[in-house]
Order: C-alpha cells, then sequence, then structure tokens
C-alpha cells in the first residue's frame, strides 16, 4: 500500500477483515506500507497490520513477493506510481479520483489497457458502488424496474468548510488536490450516477464558486492539528459546483456537490426517477433505500424503505443477520472481495481506470463549462487511445 | 373572485374560514363569482357558499357593492382583469404566477403602484409563504439564527406527467399557461427563496427540457375528466426546469422543478445554509420545520424538527392546541387575514405585485438562459418604472 | 350544539365546511349554541357562525326547529343531556368520552337502542376514525392485506404535563373528567384499535400513575389563563396509563396513554402486526401510513409510506390533489358527512353510542385491574339491556 | 473463544479489529477456538483467524498461556464454563444472557466476585451498551440533560418468527435456550434502561405469550437450513413479552419483546423522559440519537438528530471522520477495549456478572408474574452473596 492517510486506515480495514468474512479465491498478506516519513509509516504499518514499511515506493513496486499495489496517496502522484506499477506487471487498486487532470487519467487509461492484455487488472476506488444499497439499487434498475430513466437527482453534501477558521489543508490546495468539492465528492455522485444508471454523462452545464477565499496557513508539515497558523492563504479550490449534467438517453441529471451545506456531514443522495418507478439513497442512511413502484394500486403506492440487510442483498450474507446495520467501511472490504475475484478469475474488475477516466473528462468538462459562463460543453469519450 | 377551478376552491375555503377563526378588522361579504359558463358557475357559488354568480366580470367589476376582487383565473387573463379592477378602485388579490409575460406583469405592477397612491391595494397569492413553518422560518432567519446565508438549495418536484397517457392540458399549452414547471411551480421556489432571505435572485443560469414531447388531445371543453382523446398534440411547455440562481448576497442557488420526480406529490423542498446555522423545509411534511444550530456543542448538534404548531408560532394561536395538525388549505385563510388587514389598516400588503413582477422576471431570464446554452443571465432590476 | 370550548370550535369548523366541500344528502342549518355563561355563549355564536345562542339547553331540545343535537361539554353532563335529547327526538352526536363511568354510558346506549327504534340516531365522536389514513388503514385489514392480526401496539402520548407548575385544569380533577390520561387519550387508542382490527378488547391487565401529585390551584373561573394559583390541590386522575388488552382473537396489544413523554405534542401511534404484513399510523404524520407486504419478494419488502392524499382515499376526493395534505380538523367534516348521510338515509351510525360504551368498559376494566395489582381483568360484555 | 456461532463471528470481528483501531493497553493474541464438532472448529479458527481450535474446553482454560476466555455458547452452559474459568484465574467475558436461570446467575455472580478478590475480572457481553449514541445517551442522562426521568418506553421488536413454518430451532426450546424473546431481547431492553437510567427495575407486571404453539421439527444436527421436517414439535418458549417496570426511583417503563412485529427487524427502540428534556435511540438508526430539550425557547424545541459520528462522540475518534457510519459489529470492538483496558488496569469492567444477574431477576420477576396473572412481583436485591 503506497501512502498511510485516513484512506490508509480504510484501506487496510478491508484487507484485513475481507479474508476472516468472505471466501476469497486467493490469500492475502499484508507486507509492506509506504510512506514518505519513515518513522510515521513504520507506526501505520503496525498499527493496521501491515508486516513492513518502506519509504520508496519504486523500491517496493520492483519486488518480486508483491503482486498487487494499493495506492491511497493524494490525487496528483495516482498516475505516475500507478503506471509504473502496472509497467512492472502489479495488479493496481488505485483510490479515486483516478487523477487530477485528464491528461494523467488517460495516460493510465492507457497503461490499464496494456497491462489487461497481460493479465494485469487495475481498478478505481469508488467503493460507494459496494455499499449494499447501492448495488442494489444498480441491480434494480438494470432489471426495469424504474423503466424507463427519466431524470436524476444526485447530491454530495458536506459542512466541514462552513467555519472560515478551518486551516488551509492539501485539500484546499489545487496543486494537490487537482480540485475541491467537485473533484472529491463530485466525482462519486458521477460515477454513482453512471454506475446505476449504465449510462454516460455526455454534457455539462455548470457553476463553481469558492465562498470562503482565504484561510489560516499552516506551518510546514502541520495537518488540521491546531498548529499555529502563519497569516492567511488563498483557497485555489472551488467550496461548492452545481451542475447539470444530460446522459446518453437524453435524460437530465441535477448534480450538486459542497462542503457548506451547514448540518449535512455526510449526505450523498440519489434519486433515479423513471416511468414506471424510483429509487432513491441516502447514505447517511446507508442501509436502506427507498423504492417507489407505479405498477402497484395508486392507493397504495409509496416509497418503500428497504432495509437492505437481507442475505439476499449483495455482500449481506457474509455479515449478519437481516437488521443488523452495516457502516461505511464495509465498502472497502466489499472493494477487496471483487478485486481480488477478478485477480484470481482473471476478468476485468470495475470501476475499471476508463471508467475513472470518464469521470475525470465530466469534471473536466464541468470546470470548462464553469469557465465559459456556465455554457453546455460536451463530455469527450472517454474510449482509451489504445483500444 | 374571478374564475372558478380548483384554485376557487381553495380560495373559497380561505375567504368562508378566515371570519370564523380569527379576529378579522373588517367583515367578509362573499357576494360573487364569476365565471364564463352561467351553470358550471351559479353551481360553484352555491358549492362554495358565495351569494351570487356572473358571467361578466367587467359588470361585477363596476358594482359599487364590491371592494375587493380575488382573481383565480388562468395566469393569461391576469393582467387584463387586475388592472381593469384597480383602475375600478378594487383591491385586488390575483393568483400567482402574476401573469404569463413580464409584460403584462410590468404593466400590473405600473397599476399595483398607481392604484396604491390611492389607497388600493394589491397583493399576489404566493399561499406558501403563510405555512406557519415558513413565516417562522423567515422570522428565524430575519433574526440572525442561521447567520450569513452561503447557499440555498430549492426544489418543486411533483409526478403527475410521468404518465406519456396524461392528456394535454391547458397546463401544457404555452398560449394559456405560459409556462410549464417552471412558472407553474418553479415560481413558487424563486418567491420562496427571495421571501426567506429577504434577497433576490440576480442572475441564473438554467435548462428546460420537455421530456413527454407529444400527449392525447382532449375534444373541446374537456379536462382531464378522460373524455377520448381526438389524436395527440404538441406539448409546448417545459415538464423541468433545472437552474442556478445567484442571489444579491452572491450566494448561490440551486433550483429544481419538475413534474417527472416519480413518487413525490407536492415535494417542495427548501434548504437554506449559513454560517451559523441552517434551516430547512418540506410542504409534505409542512407543519414542521429542521433547524441546525452550529452555536450549541458540537456533540450534540443536530437538526432539530420543529412542530410549528405552538401558539406562540405565526397564525397558529387562533387554530388548535399543539401537535394538532393543519393541512394545505390553512395558507388560503391566512392569506386573508393578512390582505383583509393591509387593506383595513391601510398597509400595503405582501406579496406585492412589485414581488410577483421580480419572480416573472427571474422565470424570463432562466428562459433566456436556457435558449442560450444555459449561459448566465442578470435579471432585470424589478422596479416599477412609475416609481 | 351544547358546549363551547375547544371541541365546540373544532365541531363548528366541522359543520361550517362539511356542506360547501362535500354533497351533502341534507341542508344544515347552524341555529344555536348553548353555553351557562350568557355573554361567552354569544360571543362563540357570533365567532363560529351559529345564529344564535342560548343558555338552558333543557330549552333548546326542545325546540321544534331543532333536528340534531351536538354535545360538547365535559364528560359529566354528556349522559343527561344526550338521553334527554333522544327522548326529546333528536338526533345526538356525542363528543368523546361517551361518558365519565360505565353507569351512565349504559343508559345512554340504551336511550340510543331505544331512539333508533323510532328512527332517531345517535353518534358518538371518535373522530380520529375519519382521518382518511385511518379509515383506510380499516378498509386494508378488512381487505385482508395483513392477513391474521397477531399484535397490536398503541400508544397516545403528550407532554402538557410535564411541568409541574401547569395548573390544576378541569381535566386533572376526576369529578369533572372521570379519568385523565387514560380516558382522554387511551379511549382514543382503544376505539381506534376495536375500529381497525373489527375486534373487541376483551381482558385487559394495567397500571395507571399520577406522577405529579399536586398542583396550582386557579381561583374561581380561571383556566389557563395564567391568573394566579392559590395555593396547591391534589391532581385525583392518573398521568399515563399503561396496560396490555387481549382481543377477541387472542391477540395482545400493548396500549400506553400518558401526558409526561417530553417532546411528544399529539403523538397517538398505531401498529397492526399480521402473519402477511403489518400497518402502522402516527397521528403527527396524518397523512401517511406505513404498509408492510410480506406477500411482495423478500429482497424489496419494507414499510411503504402511502401517502393518503389520493383521490381514492377515504374523503379525499372532496378536497384538493394528491399530496396536498389534510389537518387534524377535517375529521370533524368528514363527522358531519358520516352523521348526516346516516340521519338522511336512516341507516345507523358508528361510533354508535353501543361502542363508545364498549370502550368505557375497557377504560374501566384497566382501573380495576391497576386497583388489583394488575391483575388480568375481562371486560364486560358490551350489549346493551334493551337491545 | 469457547463457542463458534453467530456470536462466535462478531466476538472474532471484535477481537481481530479493535487492536488495529485503538490503541490498547496489552496485546492480543487469538490462540484457540474451542467447540464440540473438531471440523467445524478448525474451519470456524481459520475463518475467523483463531490461531489453533480444540474441542474440550477444560483442557483450553487449564493452559498456561491463555489469560483470557470469552464464552459464546448457548446459555444453559454458561455458568459451568465461567466458573471454571474464573476458578482457573482466567478473566472471563461471558456473551448475554448471563445465565438461564437466576440460580446459575447467582452462582456465576458469587464466582465473579471471589475472582475479583484475586484481580481476575469478569463481564458480561451487552455490546448495545457500547453503540456510541447509547454510551452517549447514558452519558447525557448522568449530566443530567433531561432532568429526573419520568418515565421510560424500551422496545425490541424483530418478525423472524412470523412465518409458522419458520422450524423449531434451539432458540425456541426451552432447555436450550432458557426464554424466549423475554430472555433473549428483553434483556438488551432490561439492562439498556438500568444502564441509561443508573436505576434498577426493581418490580414488574407482565405478560408473556407464545403465538405459534407448534413448529416443523428438524432432524439431529440440522440448524435453519432447510432440511426437511420430521413432524412438528411443540415451541416451549415465548413469542412475545409485554411488561411494565418500575424504577428505583418509581418512573414507569413499558417494555415490549418481541418476535411477531412484522416488518421489523431489529428495533431495539428506547425512550427516556425527563422533567427537563428527552432522548431517543432507535437501533436500525443506530448513528444517531435524538434529544428534545425543554430549556430551550419553546417556539424552537423539537428533537435534535444528533450523529454521533463526531470525534467527540464516545469511541469515534478511533474510527473514521463525522457522517461515516458504524454499523452493529463496531460494539464487539468496543467491548474488547474497554475488557482489555479494565483487566490491563486492574479495574472491574461492566456490565458486571453481578449486573448481568440482575437482568435476569428481573427476567425472572416477569416470568413469575405472568404466571400469576400479570400481578406486580418484586425483583430480588441483586447483591451478590458473598460481598
Amino acid at each position: 500500500m503506497i501512502g498511510h492517510g485516513f484512506m490508509g486506515a480504510t484501506h487496510s480495514q478491508g484487507w484485513r477483515t475481507a479474508p476472516h468474512v468472505f471466501d476469497l479465491p486467493a490469500d492475502i498478506e499484508m507486507t509492506v506500507v509506504v510512506g514518505r516519513n519513515a518513522t510515521a509509516t513504520a507506526d501505520a504499518a503496525a498499527k493496521w497490520g501491515w508486516a513492513e514499511s518502506a519509504t520508496d515506493w519504486r523500491e517496493v513496486i520492483a519486488r518480486d513477493d508483491i503482486d498487487l499495489v494499493d495506492i491511497v496517496t493524494p490525487g496528483d502522484s495516482h498516475a505516475e506510481i500507478a503506471i509504473a506499477a502496472l509497467e512492472a506487471g502489479k495488479h493496481v487498486l488505485c483510490e479515486k479520483p483516478l487523477a487530477n487532470t485528464v491528461d494523467e487519467a488517460e495516460a493510465m487509461a492507457d497503461a490499464a489497457a496494456r497491462a489487461a492484455a497481460r493479465g494485469i487488472r487495475a481498478m478505481v476506488g469508488f467503493t460507494y458502488r459496494r455499499v449494499p444499497a447501492v448495488t442494489f439499487l444498480r441491480d434494480l434498475i438494470a432489471e426495469g424496474v424504474v423503466g424507463t430513466v427519466q431524470q436524476v437527482r444526485a447530491a454530495y453534501r458536506q459542512d466541514w468548510l462552513v467555519d472560515p477558521q478551518m486551516p488551509l489543508a492539501w485539500r484546499l490546495q489545487k496543486e494537490h488536490a487537482g480540485s475541491g468539492a467537485l473533484g472529491d465528492i463530485g466525482a462519486h455522485i458521477i460515477d454513482m450516477t453512471q454506475f446505476v444508471t449504465g449510462q454516460t454523462v455526455d454534457a455539462v452545464s455548470g457553476t463553481i464558486d469558492t465562498i470562503v477565499k482565504e484561510r489560516p496557513l499552516l506551518g510546514s508539515g502541520s495537518g488540521l492539528s491546531g498548529v499555529a497558523a502563519e497569516g492567511y492563504g488563498e483557497v485555489t479550490v472551488d467550496d461548492v459546483a452545481i451542475f447539470t449534467g444530460r446522459l446518453s438517453s437524453g435524460a437530465l441529471v441535477s448534480f450538486e456537490a459542497t462542503r457548506f451545506a451547514t448540518g449535512r456531514k455526510n449526505a450523498l443522495t440519489l434519486e433515479v426517477s423513471g416511468d414506471m418507478g424510483a429509487l432513491a439513497f441516502d447514505l447517511e442512511d446507508l442501509n436502506s433505500l427507498r423504492f417507489y413502484d407505479r405498477t402497484t394500486p395508486d392507493d397504495r403506492q409509496g416509497f418503500t424503505k428497504i432495509l437492505v440487510t437481507e442475505a439476499r442483498h449483495p455482500y449481506v450474507a457474509a455479515w449478519w443477520p437481516p437488521g443488523h446495520m452495516l457502516g461505511y467501511e464495509h465498502g472497502f472490504s466489499h472493494q477487496v472481495v471483487d478485486f481480488v475475484t477478478a485477480v484470481a478469475e482473471g476478468s476485468d474488475p470495475h470501476p475499471s481506470f476508463a471508467e475513472g477516466l470518464s469521470v475525470q473528462r465530466v469534471l473536466d468538462a464541468v470546470e470548462r463549462s464553469a469557465e465559459n459562463e456556465s455554457s453546455w460543453v460536451r463530455v469527450a469519450v472517454s474510449v482509451p487511445a489504445s483500444t
């Protein structure tokens, strides 16, 4: 695993837990964590259950005893590491967003396509696809229960930037994060929309804005840890992105990604409206989904709150009995299950790097629309050059 | 009262009920209902408690025993009737939207301004302002409980057009309705946003779309009554409008008005996010609002569901004890209370025709933006020419 | 109408509104309100739309121009007035509870049975039966959608007594109110349980308690109006009643009636669990009910929130379009519709006095159980002596 | 760990995860799982991450390399194993209920008291105490935010027995399970009520019932696996228990435990009402609690939904950022943290065996009340004989 921030903790939980809950087709050895700071990396390795730690990712991906590389660094280093790892013949799981730019993402998708030809697999970590309720929602749409999708409403709302004294972390600096609310959480709702509908977002019209334009600087090396600020610095990413998308079928999608929705902590909400029914999901109530069925008698129609904790629901049989709730981290175990299974079976895992690139192109189109008075912009077609 | 459709029933309920529940500063006599079809109008008058019926609105507004005219006809006739009534010295309550075009609305606002100089009052019927929870939400924002408004999220979602066999009613024809979802329900969320924030929507970027483009025609004179269709006709108004607005403070608003949100019957939802707190409202749960207070200790923050049925809440003392729910129609009684009070006290009622014009200008700007690739369009300044 | 307290206002709203919304089989004239205090009664008559006021109910029920008597006085006077009115040949609508004692209720049920033989109708005012969602819930059970009822959970929770300084109102004095939470709100959940299941509560085991045993006295004539207290007096009714009932089928019901559920204003909740499904209702969300259908595939089962505002739902067609909410008071219009229809058609209205007596007998059994260490007590059979 | 059923899986997840998420004061080695069937036990050990498996628990508790024994067998074997383990000087974590009878539980509490004198710790596994929202609810009550507790409402409702063809599992046989809904899930709400209020349930009046009295028999060795039934057998435990308790303060508690609440999967709900506020919890929404604060202005009171996912909340800092949900299993990690910490620090863990005995005595009193026409029964005082 390259990187050991917050995503290092969640990925470690997935690698550590999946083999003890699911029947995996291969054994997992948690070999080594890589980070710049040797002490911090060693601590992380010890805490999270990895056998070793290291500081040079190039050395690690050259090792013969490493089959798979999990990348959880900030987005600006994804392309370099992922491409090198794929070229070294390692299967790669890369945390989302795939990259900070479309160019990087294209290079990664190309590398993944070349690697696939050699039996090497690559997957990008949109783990919310693997919340059982989201997977089941996708299955229900594929089964046709909502009929033709006529509109979609997707939002991801948080509030951790409402306080203007929240310091200028790396996530607020374009050179590290690439993008703000748009790239961080907007990416999730774009991917989820494309995933559940089976369609692509082909054009967008969008607005992005930075509500608090300056924030306290922190001294070098400090995080959110309360170290005294050294003046103020400019926030170079967006705080909020509101955009409209058009799916390949022509249906409209309203998107909203914001870090200023006071009181909303992690409110990813999705509603898909079709001519036969509708499905709705809310990440703050992640064990359930709501299904409206227009084919039942009209005096008893309504949104049914389905508790997605039955053994028949995706991934659930391996866990607990009905009504015993799962949480945020379970998606990371499911990601391990699916990636390891794909590697073992020799099949292409999803979301692929091409799918990650597709999200990146939508993000890029939103930014270009925002720069051009929010005029509609077509999203480039997402076919990797090498295929 | 001119007109006797659905809004005739709700306005009648308001006129009939308000004097028996509230202490009004003037007596109300429900004198006459006007409609084109003499029999239907007489039936409506008898059913709803009006003393007489008539077929010529010009004669009625000329009568000396009429002090106040309530207009509930489709939007294309509002301007002519309202201006004539104001010029005849009658106080005018006009159902929303104020008019079908900005030109008409400007003429009406001018007429209202001239009439006001003579002590004649005019009000437009955005009754949702008078749902106690909405009035209280506005009061709380004015009091400062959410601090500086940083973003707003407003939607009005219905689903009565999901069925493609729903016939081509007048509301789906541009010549009668002026606009579709945008003008009908989008108008409500624009007015409510401006009302609760005390700000204006100064610019917009929007998209409108017609999802089902042809619908069954009905024979002349038929409504939604199931009379056999005579072929198909074109839907000439929008089914869905998604737009972003910028408030006078610079804050962004996401707007969505749709008649294709499967399973959503009357889902007007509003959320105002500020740097000290947030407030949220849902018309399908209209006796309550949700308040998030960032000034409380952070381990006990959350959205508080306030049941707006206490005697201290707006309008409630006249009704029932705490926890005894009010419904949709109560806003129409409150509208009567406020308008009659303004007339009796000689004060200007709200929403004024100028406020109705302001909404109309936003609607117009959305349409122009939609025609121009969704580019941002500034909303014309809403000062009546005559003031 | 005899009496002019809170229930006078709600009943007046029903009498005044029903003819203008529904097509009634008879005309309604709101003739006279009767009360002890001439001025207050005249004020009430004027405010609520009654033609006259009077102070002697005996004179009023002797009048030839009175066909129907609506009794909204405290429970200790119900029996005398209702029996006299029935014997005078007047149809009688009597607010719940039917009486303060089983003896009185038996005499009333006897009088009603004798009157029915002469074509005179009597009904008791359990208006919550006429909330559309409750009526519809009953219809669904009768249709068999929940299968065999296996258990029921019914509660009515309020919090207006939590404040120990709330004064000693008549509702807290046994001589006037007969009972406390048990008789006032417990009566509602007993009636609703019997109504929706079509069964009787045949035995009970219960506990009643008075949490705050002394409260501030008020001077003569004062209500809850904040007049200075004159010392403290004993609360002679219960604050809370928790009891278990056994239905005629053998199924258990858990009942709870309390005025000490802090934060719960008017929380009447009911859940009926059967072997094929379940139905749940909450008066604080009175436009909807929840339906769980065990006959659907188990991966999409869940509680469906049915918005009971469709034209097909009971009483709704006369009101507003789908999604336009009704409130507490609408049940009083529906009561008028049903009673006037029964009178006009010559059919027996429900809930009958015999049904009101049945509730009274359950209340009495709960009190006897509570006095006997909560041992199970059989409810007397509810057949009026004269039938 | 002795036993390897469903609770073996959850306890293993706790042992495996806690050291990697929390900073524990001692290292954990998952040494050996014990079960009767050697193969099944070996499989469980391999799957769940235990180093060895064994079939004789007596041999295992005699081993020098074992410091702590975790008992997850059915209740009928708890006493024998726990007492032997404590006497062998092992710290003991015993899954709830402590035992199947009061006699056994008393012997266990005695053994724990004797062991404590030698520095050996014993804890019983009411893990719901360790859901962060429940722990926080307890803390808030202790802090005084609800004032004096005036009543409590506690229910645990499931529906897995609604289907009459659900076979006669060991949980439905008195000789193995000791009790039905009462002992299995009723135990949880008794413990939680005592835990959060800091009071004891001193007397009860209760009813228990078996709704489906006969169920399909399964051949020896089969579980719920669909093996063909061999006729029908009698259900010897209760399906539903409804009881009223009186706390040491005199306040009443309504309890309901049922396996026949159609559509309710794991609905443990608790509401504590005090003179200053109220707190409510629902296990199906386990990341939040609701707090009603009567000390705020009455026009903005309401239930606040607190998302208990902030770093300040109990146990949460070790997990994920705000709004990232935890699930059912996290309580088992928290249990490990608390027990290991108590052992390392030499303090007495909670819930102690004495607390487990206390629950057992309440359960026993409910059964005796039910056998005696539901008359009130005092709960025996819970002081272990040896202290």
